[in-house]
């Protein structure tokens, strides 16, 4: 951690806070320049709260050298962890493909899908609950009864499966119920969720928010390891730009900078990152190529009549195309699927 | 609401969704341009779902013509809502300013900040109990026992308390205990906790999300409305933009939008709208100036050693300052305080 | 386009504002709901100035339904454009591959690269002559002396090159040196400079500028193209997000919406999209994935002593790899190399 | 400035670095800490190239600690600069507000306009002769014609006149015939045009980028300064964010921070800033309360009619009751108007 002091502090100032930080254990070194004066912090600083330096008058900004997470950090975890759930492995050198309907509507419908996606090579059967819809007047979810569903499918498939939870009141049942728990984009920084599901050993899905930076997301991922859950898979799914031809922006080289900065595995969601039907096979591609370690896919039956987002969504024969697709970019890519 | 069609759709499909639509007793306007065709819906088109219409194949996009909120639009509430908390008034003449350190530490440090700030001319004691931290290694907030030293304040100085909530469990407990609770950005679309609120009587303060649209905020003010309780203020604490010599981008422009479709009042928190604490001043006077409610102001008593953003407070004679600066303002622009 | 009226208009306006888009030749269909009245218009709205009609009173906003370039629009032009230049192809179903270094330094320099990267697999050599830099101070390109270094290597090697210009005072040279002129991203909305380019009949590539939205981006080639030239290559190279990892965040979803409304042939820069050399490789591989016509990569036999942009150059070797891992994905999406 | 060293870098590397940069007359001093080490630079870090550095591989990451830029800094001049311009000046206790129609159509509209202009209290006349449209088929000035007009309103009004370049080929004409050169966002970093402003003298406008950083706004002021004409006026006009209810949004914030990194005036364009002319008049008061040192407001006597940008503009008896409010404010602020 680096301290930017104003252009003119007097000595006595500089000591007060040098005083104040030696005394929280950490080493000073003050770097004395013509215009400006740096002072360097040696230590642990994780444990010094920057908003407090920045307070002080003298203090014209902090500058951090090393990142903020630890559990989460590469730095000290350099090899990949390799996350386990009903079977499927996610971050290893298999794909991990999860598809499967925005929300559970019918066991016709789910079974139908589940089918169909482990047929054409998904690992993962993906399935919506609870819905987290920006309006109080769309279709919410079958909530309880769509994970009873969801059960049925993975007991007639046995792919495992995965569903996003949006309270608190519901994590003893999901833990229950279902193999990885996903938190949404909206509730990527609901840090009561995240303390919660880090008393869990149950594995986490937990997408970037809108407009989150790759360290607030990895802070999140900090927050539910730090509470003693290490099995936390990341999902990249477009960021909110001024661009509005598509839903979100997907960020790819944001796969890239997660996997420098973490050991924690990375999947791409390009069904609500773009929001558009036609763009999912060819982003689904470029995730690949990218070295995303898996795809989050939204698959239909019958998109026109999905009760959700069924504009994203692709159809179980577009999906066994797209599988065909992304197994030829895997091999070049040295992975396996 | 209007659908733009794919170029050359057939008839056929165009019959086949107008009947969709039909069916839901809504009429269909088509409009036959020479390169495009358009369909005009009218009726109550809330209840349709615009992901249905646009899974359709021969659907190119959807245009929005109504906004989607319904209980906090203007239109069919033309008047402004003035929302009653704790003996102080939001949305009337008067001014709201709510004014109190980031987080509670002590029964002195708040309740000598109280004071100062009522003195100064605030109507609402703000304090935090428990804290949204970006950090799980960061100071959490002193929770219920914050609760009641903010108590212990509005006892001494007859000033109402606001306070924010993070976890649904604690609902019961701050209806008893706060007069305004406070929704953080980050949970700006926790749609669990929204839907909860909107179950109690008591006024919400919604901050507006980090990267929230100002319809989706007016949608998350529906959320808790829809519920049944009508009492929510909207508080503006800027949105993040590219600019980083700011914490976030205040816009002062989202106040005015606001005030045209929605009736509800406004306020704007140039604390963390700016995380600067000498940028305080000047943007509280350009919020009273555009025509805010009020203001949310973090003030401390000795920002040096706040437990949390100690760089955005300032303190009680700071604040009378402020106070004097905004009085000016607020009569020119023909507002009581 | 269509024209949302203001709730409560009296009719006399709105036969005002028909009476006077009848007089251009528009046809107007109205549509009366309960809340809102809607105005279709159809014929060549091109030639209706939408902010006139939003400075009338009664108009509440208007939507555009068509998109407001003609010549760059895939609905009246159905085919891929393929763009000749020197010898090289751009948009067809070979893979354009342009590389070389940031600036041209000295004759050995741009040689060196320039048989390496022919060695490796480019097809058109790409070196700065002029360079924009953000600072006044930094180095500003060798200029004239750079043009005939890189038509030097062009002579040796075979390649065409293509050179960032920066004054329309320089067109005439341009034109008669290189094969592909480049319009950078921070002049993409140089009007006076693409109204010249639009006189020329030389290829030109246009970068995306840095919040340029893509129907702004097509209009900046339609400016060119309004004026005869219709040589016109698109190349995205990233935009200003939140996210301050990565310089600026490659959309590549964009690569899909402009192929999909234009018939123009885009290829993506990961170099400056980036600024990571480290990127460069797999963001490479990402965009041959998604279906770009191509590449724009910085090459540079020496990065620690380029004299720009070093830190996202790679080197000859690493670009030879590069080359290898694009040819398994080229093959796997059916474009040659 | 400060090197961050990758984790690991071996000695020898570290010493290579090291000699390259005190080569340049720089000190270095270095900090180890348990996981990272940076090096500190002191001297005039200006001439060192942070992109060079950056491609050393032991180079993690350079931060910055000084401001690039040095003419436009307030660290080396202190006090405020006043332009003059034909009889106004900017940047003084009194504000500069300049106002008129954003094309210039005829003689009599920007005769009439200006009169009324002056009537209410502007200070500077606008007027757009030549005009950036985002298309090409859109009406795009009287251009030399436009200039014409221009100058026989200021000779009927007294009041100076600023319009906007957009050719270097024009510069000649517009230093004989305007008082202040108005560089467009789009043009703010055409570094071309920059250059060859700063070789006159004549008081430029810079409008800050559509997504222009306050760092990147101030480089292309120094531009123009390092050139030798330091009489620069700044224009924040709104940035582009997500938010799209308004064209652009207005940073009021940044006005904080240009004055206190420079001391050059800036000015406030609430018309281009929200796109709508009903939100001018208190955006306006906004930018005055908040401390800027004027306004630009496009005001027509039609705006019904106006060839471009009708939606935003507010006619002259709006103006003048915008003058009376921000009259007031300035007064509450100890600005003179």
């Amino acid at each position: 951690m680096i301290i930017v002091l104003r252009q003119g502090t007097p000595q006595a100032e500089i000591d007060h806070l040098t005083d104040m930080i030696v005394g929280q254990g950490i080493s000073v070194n003050p770097i004395v320049g013509s215009d400006l004066t740096i002072l360097g912090l040696i230590g642990d600083t994780s444990r010094v709260d920057p908003t407090q330096l920045e307070s002080f008058q003298c203090v014209e900004r902090i500058m951090h050298v090393a990142e903020p997470f630890k559990k989460a950090n590469r730095m000290f975890h350099p090899g990949n962890s390799v996350i386990e759930a009903g079977g499927a492995t996610i971050g290893g050198k298999g794909l991990a493909v999860m598809a499967g309907p925005c929300s559970v509507e019918s066991r016709e419908q789910i079974t139908t899908v589940a089918k169909a996606v482990k047929a054409a090579g998904a690992t993962v059967l993906r399935g919506g609950a609870f819905k987290p819809r920006t309006s109080p007047y769309a279709f919410q979810g079958l909530k309880y009864e769509g994970l009873e569903l969801l059960k049925a499918a993975r007991e007639e498939t046995g792919l495992p499966i995965v569903s996003e939870l949006m309270s608190p009141y519901d994590i003893e049942r999901f833990v229950e119920d279902v193999d990885i728990i996903q938190v949404g984009a909206r509730n990527m920084q609901n840090f009561d969720l995240l303390r919660q599901l880090g008393k869990t050993q149950k594995p986490i899905l937990l997408k970037r928010g809108l407009s989150a930076t790759i360290e607030e997301w990895l802070m999140s991922a900090e927050y539910i390891m730090a509470g003693g859950n290490s099995n936390v898979i990341l999902c990249e799914r477009g960021i909110r730009t001024f661009e509005t031809y598509t839903r979100n922006t997907v960020d790819l080289s944001a796969v890239l900078a997660v996997k420098k900065l973490s050991h924690l595995p990375v999947v791409v969601d390009p069904s609500h990152g773009t929001g558009k039907r036609w763009m999912v096979p060819p982003m689904a591609r470029a995730a690949i190529a990218v070295g995303a370690d898996g795809l989050m896919v939204e698959v239909h039956n019958d998109p026109q009549h999905a009760l959700c987002d069924g504009q994203q969504s692709i159809t179980p024969d577009d999906f066994t195309q797209v599988m065909a697709e992304i197994r030829a970019i895997a091999q070049a890519v040295g992975r396996d699927i």
